[in-house]
């Protein structure tokens, strides 16, 4: 759209919305997480409701203006980034939380409400919203939903998905759609609510949502375990499963710890370098945490281990894990979401510890990852003096590598953080021809025009 | 296609495949367990593998030709019914189970797997599969999935949808799909595996499935209640939620009862006769079941009450609730399965029973239903003279308004028997003209000529 175009329908026909055109905004709204993008929108509108959006969407529509709706941007696939004159439509004004029906155990959320804020919400109901990871303090419901976030417990709750019991999406045309209103049971056809999540974007804008709140678990303990080696680790979780009942089973690298206590001025937990930990959150169960701890060291796949005796020293230990991500934020790390069946998990890490080696020798690789569901998080982080673009060049050809083994093992390219602009060129690697161009079908029967978050996921 | 035609085809082409022609093959696979149709495909296969069902649909795609895809036939709204000289495509010769994965609790099976099957061999692991009802002994696990069934424990344990972990599909034309390979997270935009889930045959032909298993609870109790009023139903609900953990919360009328006293020639539970009772399972905590009864004996909520002293005596209180839709499947019910948000069950179980006295006086209704989900199943039985077709004609006019109130309070028209050929009509009850239309555009991406279960579900 010509800038003049722009300049009229902002005094005119979008003059009520608030909006910014402030070159500081464009950049802040115009990326997530990822760093790999120049952010280059044309405007940022901040609707405060929903027939605003509404009213933005078919000022879009006519004008064939491709629009990128915009959460808590803490994405790290670049779904909400925006490079290329794009209207962003941050859902930042939508974070009211409605009404709470404590017989439905289910909550109205606009789209915009920080995932902690309805944490904290559903506390105070004496329940819980149990989604949960380290951006909860600034990613939104919206967001969240949009990529079908998981997380933390997922292993226990589930993801996101589990907990949308409605959604109120704006289509690209301004039509405004109610899908499954807070119903348990609803057998009427395909459920566009569950297509809609984890689509990123491309199909509608989340406006608001109903969500599901559930009874909080009993006390829960956290221990920190060192392991020996990658075989460990799963032998561990599998002993772990079945003495305890686990809520969190996260998995960290020495090179990871490192950072974290760089970063947050951390003590060792340990006395002795581990090459591996887990961090184990669970049901009060002091003798079966012992149990699962001696039979591991018995059987020297423990090296050591603490039990938290507080909730502080509960919440220090969850540091060493939450604080990850944070800590090589500025290496401008290129992070590789990957998944496997459970099972499969060990052989997959050992094969791609083999070809990290081989193929990174000069890159500081640092893993993670939420193994009791096969999701580990692989991030290569840049060298001081490389240029950002090279970088990301030279990751790319290794992905070929690694995708090319999670295609061998029948895993996902992107477990959690989705595909947007950042994995779309590997999406083959994980879903067929035959996928691809009904997703692209799909896509078409929702957004003809193709305004919606354009160019990313699919063509 | 002209009957010489697919004489040719059957000795031909199609000859390796298990196929019948014979009339009583053609009634008994061209229904379900609605009687208001007359069944009239024109052949029925069996194959015996994905390749022999990938290769009728290369046939049927190529002659433009309607396959009907048919599980068990215990279905409640004509999904599975062939009237217009259908393929019928049944899946029951795929009925293996197949790898068992004890890491990730999941087992591959076959589309023609019955539920019951899967049951128990998730019983013989020391697992539970957890979706449970009184046609589980017939239906298929392909058709389950097909409806996103439900039944009596979705209270605790959700819908088909749940256990669901890959699905693998005979697209229209033959191709195939194998969608998300069991992983718990898979990010890579919107997921087909859930759009095919709930999608009644119209959009492909699941062969395959890999379902995820769960542990078993602790040992459960069961607990028949007898209550004076539909008020009563939802506070003793109420109550039990927060005392016990439920697995099944189930309501019936004093008619459902005698009927199936009368069907299966049982004494009646309780002395004197009461207007509703419920049924339910829960672990096993004697002292917070009797805290339950005796709050609502004092309320006067609970009349009278049964507590199962062995599994036998709880298997036999179950029967007058598992036998109800066996009980009253000779008098031609037409049945309405609807749903809305728990917290609307009482206000909308009275106004229905106000709009049953006045729009049917003549007709027996038999109400019962998983009230927990906020689900009813209102059954009304054909006088014995009436004629099948004005039988169905006579519902139909009160359909407007059941289904009318329906809307209103945003509820389904069907929450767990699917919409198929008989509740097509009132789609528009529970859906908007947008969601509508995209679902047809959705149909028209997979099956662009029409052929995967034509005219069911939307036209
Ligand atoms: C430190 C850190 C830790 C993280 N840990 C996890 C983790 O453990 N698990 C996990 O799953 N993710 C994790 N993430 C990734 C990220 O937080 C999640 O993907 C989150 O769900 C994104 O929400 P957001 O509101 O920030 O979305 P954004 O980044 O703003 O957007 C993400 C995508 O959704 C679309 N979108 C946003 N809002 C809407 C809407 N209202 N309607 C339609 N589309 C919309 C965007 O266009 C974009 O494509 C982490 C990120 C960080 C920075
Ligand atoms: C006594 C009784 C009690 C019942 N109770 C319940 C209950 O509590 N909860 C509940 O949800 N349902 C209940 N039902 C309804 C029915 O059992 C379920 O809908 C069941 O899931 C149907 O499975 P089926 O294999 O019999 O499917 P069918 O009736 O054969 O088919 C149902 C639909 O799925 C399609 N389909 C079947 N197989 C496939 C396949 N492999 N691929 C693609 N499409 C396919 C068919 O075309 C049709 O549209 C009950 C039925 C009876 C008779």
């Amino acid at each position: 759209m010509l800038a003049d175009k722009l300049t009229k329908l902002l005094k005119h026909e979008l003059k009520d919305i608030a909006h910014s055109t402030r070159p500081a905004d464009l950049v802040h709204f115009g990326q997530d997480w990822t760093r790999f993008y120049t952010p280059n929108p044309s405007v940022i509108f901040y609707p405060d409701n929903t027939e605003q959006v509404q009213h933005i969407m078919r000022v879009a529509y006519e004008n064939d203006q491709a629009v990128v709706p915009s959460g808590g941007r803490t994405g790290y696939s670049a779904g909400a980034v925006a490079t290329d004159g794009e209207w962003v439509i941050s859902l930042v004004r939508l974070n009211q939380i409605g009404d709470f029906n404590a017989v439905n155990q289910t909550v109205q959320v606009g789209a915009g409400v920080i995932t902690e804020q309805l944490q904290i919400f559903a506390e105070e109901q004496g329940l819980m919203y149990p989604v949960d990871f380290a951006s909860a303090g600034s990613s939104h419901i919206g967001g969240n939903i949009a990529t079908n976030a998981g997380g933390i417990k997922v292993l226990r709750y589930g993801l996101t998905r589990d907990y949308v019991m409605g959604l109120t999406v704006v289509m690209a045309d301004g039509e405004l759609l109610h899908l499954n209103k807070g119903l348990v049971k609803n057998a009427t056809g395909p459920d566009l609510r569950h297509l809609m999540i984890g689509s990123e974007g491309i199909l509608g804008i989340i406006v608001a949502a109903e969500m599901k709140l559930i009874k909080p678990p009993p006390a829960q303990m956290v221990m920190l375990l060192s392991l020996g080696s990658l075989a460990a680790v799963m032998q561990t979780f599998e002993n772990a499963q079945r003495r305890l009942t686990l809520s969190s089973f996260e998995f960290f690298s020495d090179r990871a710890l490192k950072r974290v206590m760089a970063h947050r001025s951390l003590d060792n937990p340990f006395d002795d370098v581990h090459p591996f930990y887990v961090l184990l959150e669970f049901d009060e169960d002091e003798d079966a945490a012992m149990a699962v701890f001696e039979d591991g060291l018995e059987a020297g796949e423990i090296t050591d281990g603490i039990i938290a005796q507080s909730l502080d020293q509960a919440e220090q230990l969850w540091q060493y894990r939450e604080g990850i991500s944070e800590s090589i934020a500025e290496f401008t790390p290129y992070k590789n979401d990957i998944s496997v069946t459970i099972d499969q998990v060990t052989d997959f890490m050992q094969r791609l510890d083999t070809l990290l080696v081989k193929e990174y020798p000069d890159f500081e690789t640092i893993w993670f990852g939420h193994i009791g569901d096969g999701n580990l998080h692989l991030n290569i982080l840049k060298p001081d003096k490389l240029p950002v673009a090279d970088f990301k060049q030279q990751c790319e050809t290794v992905n070929d590598h690694v995708y090319g083994l999670i295609r061998d093992l029948g895993g996902s390219i992107s477990a959690e953080h989705g595909v947007g602009l950042l994995k779309k060129p590997y999406l083959s690697y994980s879903k067929s021809a035959a996928e691809i161009k009904l997703l692209k079908a799909i896509k078409n029967s929702f957004d003809s025009k193709g305004i919606l978050n354009s160019g990313k996921v699919i063509d």
